[in-house]
C-alpha cells in the first residue's frame, strides 16, 4: 500500500478508507460486513467508553447484560420493531457440527442438531429485556428502572463501511421504564443532551439536538431524538438517538406495575444508543490530508516525544531531560509516548504521529539540550514552536486545551457555515447538490412530500430542531402552510 | 419466593442458585442456558474488568475487538481445536426473516436468505484472530504482538449453571505472537501468575498454580498453565487458564515472520482467559448461610449506612452527620450507600446488606448522636461493635483492608486443610468420597490411568503444581514409578 494518502478533495470515501487503515483503526474482517477494531481504534473506543459510562452513572443509571439471542417469539412480540429488523437479522438455527461422511476431515453442520425455535442475533435488545423486565417490575417502587448494555450488536447489512455500517457493532443501549409518560419523555430528552454533551465536550463535534420526522423514527418507537452531525463533505451523520416507545413494549411483553393507588398500570419506556459509529463522525469532522486528527480528550497518546540524536551518548542525556517531562506530565492525567525506537528515524516518526492524529509532538535534540528548548507541534494547526524546557509540563498542559478548543470552533464556524435557509426547491436543490450541509426549509409535515424529496435530491429529514422556532412559511416542494423549518441533508 | 435462603449443609448447589437469585447477582433467561447478569451481579464483573484490565496494560497487553462470527472454512482450519469446540457451536446459516405466508402475523426464517458458507458464533477466537494476524506480521519488528480482547463467546454447553457454565458467557482472551518458544512459554506463564495475583489479591482466593494433564489441556494446545481454586463443598474450580499454544495456530494459518537473520519462520502463540465463572467461584469461596460475603475490593458497596429514626428530625440530625462521613469515604475511594429510603425497616435493610454481602454495615441512631458512636457490623464475622464518630473514616478504611485479609486468610487456611497426601487407591476413595478437597497422589503418567480414576470416582487430575517437588513413588492406581505427585480432586 502507498504511503501517500488520497487527498479528501479529489474523492472523500477513498480518503476515509485509506485514513483508517494507514492510521491502524481498523480493517475489515473474512467475515462479510464485519470488522476487526485494532488496538489504536479500540483505544479511542475505550475512551469513548469511559467518559460515556461516567455520564450514565452520573445520571442514574447502572450496567447490566442481557443474552446475545432471541427467540423469534419474543423477537416479533412488538411488531413494528420486529417488522423493522427482520430483513437484516443474523439466525442461529443449529447448536453443532459433526464431520462430513462426504468430506473427510472438514466439518459440516449437524442436521440432527437443528433448534425447536430459531435464535435471532440481537440487532437490538429490546424484545429480550423488556421480556425480562416483566419480571423485575411489580410495584412502582421498582421504578424508574435505569439500565445500561454495553454490547455486540449484528444487522445485515448489504453495503458496509468501516465504523459507519457494519453487520457486527459495539454499542451501548439504554433501556429504561417509568411510571408515567411524562417521565419517560424527559429521561429520553436528557439521554439526548447528555449525547450532544459528550459529542461537543469530547469529540469537539458540534451536533444539532432535534425530533426524527415519523419515517425516519426507531422501528416501535413513538418518538426519536437525535444528535446530527455535520461532515467535511457536507453529509449528515446521525451520531446518537434517543428513544420514547411509549406503552408499545410494555404491553406487547404485558409488564404492568401496581401504582401508589393500588391500580395496575402498564409502564412507559426509553431506549437510547450510541455505537462504534461514532469513531466515523470523530474522523469525518476533524482529520486532514495528511491524516487523523483527534480531539486531545479522547486521543490515546496525547503527547508523543521524539529524540533527535547521534549515538547512545547523546540518547542518554536528552532521555534524562524526558524522563522528568514524562513524569511531569502523568502526574497531570497527560497520556504520553517516548519513542526512542532505534528502527526508526524521526522523520519517519514525525510522520506517523501525523497520520495517527497524535495532537502534540514534541522534538528534544542536541541543541535543544544547549538552549534548554524543545521544538512543539501541534497537529490540528500543523504549527511548530520552540519553547523553553522551564514550565514545559504546564505549558503542554494548555496547549491540549487549546487544541481541544479550537477544534470544536472550527467544526462549528464550518457547520454553521453550512445551514442554509432556502425557501424555494430551485434553491433547496442548488444548495443540496452543490454545497452541502444541513438546508433549513419549511415542510408540510406529509410523509408523502419526504418521499418525494428524498426521491428528487436523496436529501431526507435529519431533525426537527429543537430550538426551531415557530414561523409562518410555505413547503418548499407543495407550498402547503408549515409552521416551522427543519434540516434536510444528505447523509450517512 | 420464600426470604430464607437454603443452608449450604443441607444442598450446597440449592444454596448456590438461591443466594444468585436473591442477591440480585444473574437470574436464567429466555433462552436456554443463557443468563441475564442483573446490575449488582454485573457491578462486580466491572470491578473485576477494572483491575485485570490494568494489570493486563501494566504487562505490556493492548485490546483490540475482532468478529463475533467465524467462517466454518477458518473455524475448521486448526483441526484440533475445531474438533474441541465442534460439538457445541452455535450455527447462523440464515440473514433474514420474512412473513409467513402460513401464519399470519409471524415471522419465518427466509429460505432464500441462505448464507453461502455458515458462520460459528466464537467459542473461542484463535482462528479469526490468527487468520487476522497473519496480515499484520511480516517482520520480527511486528512481534511481539501482545492483544487481549474484551467479548462475549457462546458453547452450547448441555448442563448449565449460573456464572459457572453458561451457553453464553462473557470473558477476556489474550491472543499473544512471539519470535521464540521461550518467549511464547514465558508469556503463557506470567498471565497464570498475573490470574493468580488477580485471585489472590482482589477476589481473595487462593490458587494452586500448575499446568494440565495432556487430557485437560485446552484443545490445540501444547501445555495449558491453570489456576485451581478450592470452593467449600470440596470440589475445584478451574478460575483462569493461560495456554502455550507452540507453532499450531501459525501453521494453520500460515503465519510467518521474517527473522533478524532474514529466514522465514513460524511465529509462537498463546492465549488465555478468564471468565464471568469467577463470580461462581468468588460466591463459593466466601459466602455464608446468611448470603453473600464480597472481599471489600470488589464489592460493588463497600460501606452502607443506615440510619435509626423516628420522625423527619431525627432523621436531618442524623444526616448532617452521615454526609460528613460519606464524603470522607469517598475521598477516601470508598463506595458508601447512605441508604435512608422510607420505605423499608432498618431490619429489612440490614438484611438486604447482609444478603448482597456489603462488606461493613454502619447504623447510626438517636443515641449514637448523643454518644458520639455509630454501629459497625462486618461481614465476614458478623461481629458488631460500638465506634467512636472520631476518626471513623480511617477506622472503617482499616477495618476493609482487615476483611479483605480476613476472608484470604480464612479461605488459605481451609484449602490448606483440604489437600490430603494419600499413597494407597483405597485412601484416594475415602479422602474424595468423604472429606473432599485436593487429593496429593502419585500417578503414573497415563492418559489410561486418569481415565480409570475419574470413571471411578469422578476425580479428575487438576494440575500438575508449578512446585511439585521430586518425590519418587508409585502410581496410586497401577503401582507404576512416578516422580512426582499431582492434585486430584473433583471439580465444577
Amino acid at each position: 500500500m502507498s504511503k501517500k494518502l488520497t487527498k479528501r478533495a479529489e474523492d472523500y470515501s477513498k480518503w476515509y478508507n485509506e485514513l483508517i487503515i494507514k492510521a491502524d483503526l481498523a480493517e475489515n474482517s473474512a467475515v462479510r460486513g464485519c470488522m476487526v477494531i485494532k488496538p489504536y481504534g479500540f483505544a479511542i473506543w475505550e475512551n469513548m467508553q469511559k467518559e460515556l459510562d461516567r455520564m450514565f452513572k452520573e445520571t442514574g443509571h447502572v450496567n447490566a447484560y442481557f443474552p446475545l439471542f432471541v427467540p423469534k417469539s419474543l423477537f416479533e412480540a412488538e411488531e413494528k420493531n420486529a417488522e423493522g429488523f427482520a430483513k437484516e437479522c443474523a439466525v442461529v438455527t443449529h447448536y453443532r457440527l459433526q464431520n462430513d461422511p462426504d468430506n473427510q476431515g472438514k466439518l459440516r453442520v449437524d442436521p440432527e442438531a437443528k433448534l425447536e425455535e430459531e435464535l435471532i442475533v440481537r440487532p437490538t435488545s429490546e424484545a429480550i429485556i423488556w421480556n425480562t423486565y416483566k419480571g423485575w417490575i411489580q410495584s412502582h417502587r421498582d421504578l424508574p428502572l435505569l439500565i445500561n448494555q454495553w454490547a455486540n450488536v449484528v444487522r445485515w447489512e448489504m453495503r458496509t463501511r468501516l465504523f459507519l455500517r457494519t453487520a457486527e457493532f459495539l454499542w451501548q443501549e439504554g433501556h429504561t421504564a417509568h411510571t408515567t409518560e411524562a417521565e419517560a419523555i424527559e429521561e429520553s430528552k436528557q439521554m439526548q443532551e447528555v449525547y450532544a454533551e459528550f459529542a461537543e465536550k469530547f469529540m469537539a463535534m458540534p451536533v444539532i439536538k432535534g425530533a426524527k420526522s415519523e419515517s425516519e423514527r426507531f422501528a416501535g418507537a413513538l418518538e426519536t431524538y437525535t444528535i446530527e452531525a455535520l461532515m467535511q463533505d457536507g453529509k449528515a451523520l446521525q451520531a446518537g438517538t434517543s428513544h420514547f416507545l411509549g406503552q408499545n413494549f410494555a404491553k406487547a411483553f404485558d409488564v404492568k406495575y401496581t401504582s401508589k393507588e393500588g391500580k395496575q398500570e402498564y409502564v412507559w419506556a426509553t431506549s437510547w444508543g450510541v455505537s462504534t459509529r461514532l469513531i466515523g463522525g470523530l474522523i469525518m469532522t476533524h482529520s486532514d490530508d495528511f491524516g487523523l486528527v483527534l480531539p486531545p480528550r479522547l486521543a490515546p497518546i496525547q503527547v508523543a516525544i521524539v529524540p533527535i540524536y547521534k549515538g547512545e551518548e547523546q540518547l542518554n542525556m536528552i532521555s534524562e531531560k524526558v524522563d522528568v517531562l514524562v513524569k511531569e506530565l502523568h502526574a497531570k492525567g497527560v497520556s504520553v509516548k517516548f519513542d526512542h525506537r532505534d528502527t526508526l528515524r524521526p522523520g519517519a516518526k514525525f510522520a506517523e504521529y501525523e497520520l495517527k492524529g497524535v495532537p502534540v509532538r514534541v522534538a528534544v535534540g542536541n541543541r535543544d539540550l544547549e538552549n534548554n528548548t524543545v521544538e512543539v507541534a501541534r497537529r490540528d494547526t500543523l504549527e511548530k514552536q520552540t519553547v523553553s524546557q522551564d514550565g514545559l509540563s504546564d505549558y503542554i498542559l494548555e496547549l491540549l486545551e487549546e487544541i481541544q478548543t479550537n477544534l470544536f470552533e472550527r467544526s462549528v464556524a464550518y457547520r454553521d457555515d453550512h445551514i442554509t435557509e432556502v425557501d424555494s426547491f430551485e434553491e433547496f436543490k442548488e444548495v443540496i447538490e452543490n454545497k452541502g450541509g444541513f438546508v433549513s426549509a419549511h415542510w408540510d409535515g406529509t410523509i408523502e412530500t419526504e418521499d418525494k424529496i428524498k426521491e428528487l435530491t436523496k436529501a431526507t429529514i435529519r431533525c426537527i430542531p429543537n430550538d426551531a422556532k415557530q414561523e409562518e412559511g410555505k413547503c418548499v416542494l407543495t407550498g402547503s402552510k408549515s409552521g416551522k423549518r427543519v434540516l434536510f441533508a444528505k447523509a450517512y
